[in-house]
């Protein structure tokens, strides 16, 4: 046991205490690649009493903690990089205190985003926030990013979906925020302080969430577009005769990178260098089929399809979902922007004619949610090129990129969040008063810097 | 011109600082009329800069500042009482920067509520937060207290239609929030922060809203209920069948007030004790009329109502959105209460046992957003008793109440927020530690303590 371990077992079960190096590595990384795991331990809380007595362990003894879910987060936010000790929470899963007149339900953090899923359908409800790493994504972890995803344009993000809190602060203390309530002007709302906060105020122990009512049936549509301006025209055509549950775009480039794998076939016959992917409650087929046959007449279509079977509307959805999978050995240097939806036009022109010129010689794969304003961005890594020499390369076209963007107002982390990645990149978003002023919160709630030091906030942090 | 009055015409124009007695009583005081009005002075800003300027002279001279929209406030949030210099927004009412694509658009603190309102109509758009305050209360004030209304239970709080803002920090710095995107995960978000901060963090100088779609052909209906118990049964009943766009209920005794003054008629020919308004869309007409018949046959109502045009539907909104008014002369004790939905049953029965028990010899008048679990319950003067006196009463049995509420972990103010009123009872939903917090953060924003000091944090708070 090696020292560390011994200091935890003050305060957890020695059983649930990992130094062995195949799970220092493991839960030391996220499913970006560009940091080397560092944790010196990883433990497995299984109760509010040992969450908060490990956050006050590492108080008095000043260890920096990592919380960790699924870590399937983009931004490094649960990377541990230089010895810390990650806090996972998959031993934390329970689902309880279903409240079928509230519609809430409560969740332990390592509570994973499709399980939550699967009992809000057996419940006859439904939760709403959605995206491909359902699988693995913790309830946790999408609090503390404030998680997006597919479903946002019609349900919103994962704020908007949380009704209750409890968290243990840095300063160990244990928070019950709002419980459940609709309406509560007590002062200011901290479980929205919570949100998006990066594991950086406090750690997230379980949830009050909020269910849906079950969702009708609904059609898939997938689309050929033959220009990238196009794309914005047809989202607002359909959007004005119907309402959306998704509305996604990707490149020719993303459709060859799912193609590839062989798992699922080209939807549309006719090639386009974009696509748009639609979802819509089944009785709006009418008004959708009006939408595509006035986007065709203008120019802005070349060809689509409707699902016809629930089967169908699936494999549609993985054109869009297996992109990010599919890229993944290429360690692509992903960018997640947003911008008012007014603006994106002129901001997609520019960006694409700056890629155009800065990556000559790099695959650059666009896809993302654009009807919230929200691209993805993924430059692909030669595989004949190092990671830091790519990542180099990325770096110095980025701040041409931001650049670009803080021109339009908009988002340097629209839903991935900041994490280690775009750290940086902060001020790109927030001006220099905002930053002081997020870090004077930082301090209110973890005096010591001992959770997730080193995320979000610009190196200049002090902690 | 008195020395503070000069002082202040460093920074604002002297034509636009009053100190007269009547401006002094005028906007020292909002809807609450509990207490004594002592403004030093009101200045009047016209812009962004002047506001930052007044904020900047004010920390550099230890001025108390509290800002002012249309004090149509219920807990003395806007209230004046130890000589603070009132900064009233009246002056700043431009609606701006209108993004159809967007569906956005910018208002200065000072637009009034209904002017939102009808300029969204005029867009072919709708802003749904609504209250009876509409016609006087602004902007920057909604967003300081989060209002809610009677549309919550279809389009949520204020905070749901807050897309971004302007303010400045009690430190002077100027900070915009948000800046409309959709989405934008680049730490903690402090636009939520200021949403409820109710004048204690920052003043509000202009917000960016979200607008919804125009609303399709609304029906009203008020239906009479033998008892209490049985309108969240009928709730539930037409919940099932179809959307509401507002829930509300009120007592024989609410209606009897409104009655009295003679603008409306009685709805509903059958008397009883209780009675509950319902909205929702046209089309919605054949589910809401077998809903009426199931709770007729369960014994749940005894008669009703429906709109047949939209006058009637604006003479039946009246019954229940006069109250308040109809009301002032008694000088209600307001209780906002609000309980998670499925715990309100238990809740109500007890406070009503409760209520009949502390106040024998009073009239209690019973109304609220019932379909977000939120009652106000006003206990009304006796015409013969002085203010003080009532006042003693009610806050002796307000302990009563609150001792209930906190057992069913309620909201002591569900949507007006804290200010003076309720601000020794903050204790009830927040815990001490939340508290602490809260203190930090407003330590942030506002170090020296200079923005509507005593309001919202109890009186232990040093600055």
């Amino acid at each position: 046991m090696t020292d560390l371990a011994a200091r935890l077992a003050a305060v957890i079960d020695p059983a649930r205490i990992r130094t062995d190096a195949d799970s220092l590595q493991q839960y030391g990384r996220d499913w970006t690649r560009y940091y080397a795991p560092a944790a010196s331990a990883v433990v497995f809380p299984r109760s509010l009493g040992e969450v908060q007595a490990l956050v006050q362990l590492a108080r008095a003894e000043r260890l920096a903690l990592v919380p960790s879910g699924g870590r399937t987060g983009l931004s490094g936010g649960a990377c541990a990089v230089a010895g810390e000790v990650v806090v996972s929470f998959e031993q934390m899963r329970e689902i309880s205190d279903f409240d079928p007149v509230a519609a809430t339900v409560r969740c332990q953090a390592g509570v994973v985003t499709e399980s939550l899923q699967q009992y809000a359908l057996a419940q006859g409800l439904y939760f709403p926030v959605d995206f491909a790493s359902r699988g693995s994504s913790c309830i946790g972890g999408n609090i503390a990013t404030n998680a997006g995803g597919i479903k946002v344009v019609r349900y919103g993000m994962f704020r908007d979906w949380v009704a209750g809190l409890t968290v243990v602060t840095g300063a160990g203390d244990v928070l019950r925020l709002n419980q459940g309530l609709v309406k509560n002007n007590s002062g200011y709302d901290l479980r929205h302080l919570f949100v998006g906060s990066e594991g950086t105020l406090g750690l997230i122990v379980d949830a009050t969430l909020r269910l849906a009512r079950a969702p009708a049936p609904a059609r898939v549509m997938v689309c050929a577009a033959p220009a990238l301006e196009h794309i914005l025209l047809v989202f607002h055509a359909f959007r004005a005769r119907l309402t959306l549950n998704a509305f996604e775009f990707f490149s020719e480039a993303a459709q060859q990178a799912v193609l590839a794998r062989g798992h699922v076939r080209r939807a549309v016959d006719t090639v386009t260098p974009y696509y748009a992917l639609l979802e819509f409650d089944a009785e709006h087929e009418p008004a959708a089929l009006a939408a595509f046959e006035a986007c065709v007449d203008a120019g802005w279509l070349a060809d689509g399809v409707i699902s016809q079977s629930d089967t169908q509307a699936a494999a549609l959805w993985r054109l869009r979902e297996d992109i990010s999978e599919s890229i993944t050995p290429r360690t692509p240097y992903k960018n997640d922007v947003s911008v008012v939806i007014s603006r994106a036009p002129a901001f997609i022109a520019e960006l694409d004619a700056l890629l155009a010129r800065e990556y000559p010689n790099f695959d650059v794969v666009w896809f993302g949610h654009i009807g919230d304003g929200n691209l993805h961005i993924n430059v692909l890594r030669p595989l004949d090129m190092d990671i830091d020499t790519f990542r180099g390369h990325c770096e110095r076209v980025n701040s041409l990129v931001f650049d670009v963007l803080a021109r339009y107002q908009g988002s340097m982390s629209a839903e991935h969040g900041v994490g280690l990645l775009k750290r940086d990149y902060l001020p790109v978003t927030r001006s220099a008063e905002e930053i002081h002023y997020l870090r004077g919160i930082r301090q209110v709630f973890d005096p010591d810097g001992i959770l997730n030091p080193g995320k979000l906030l610009p190196a200049a942090e002090s902690a």
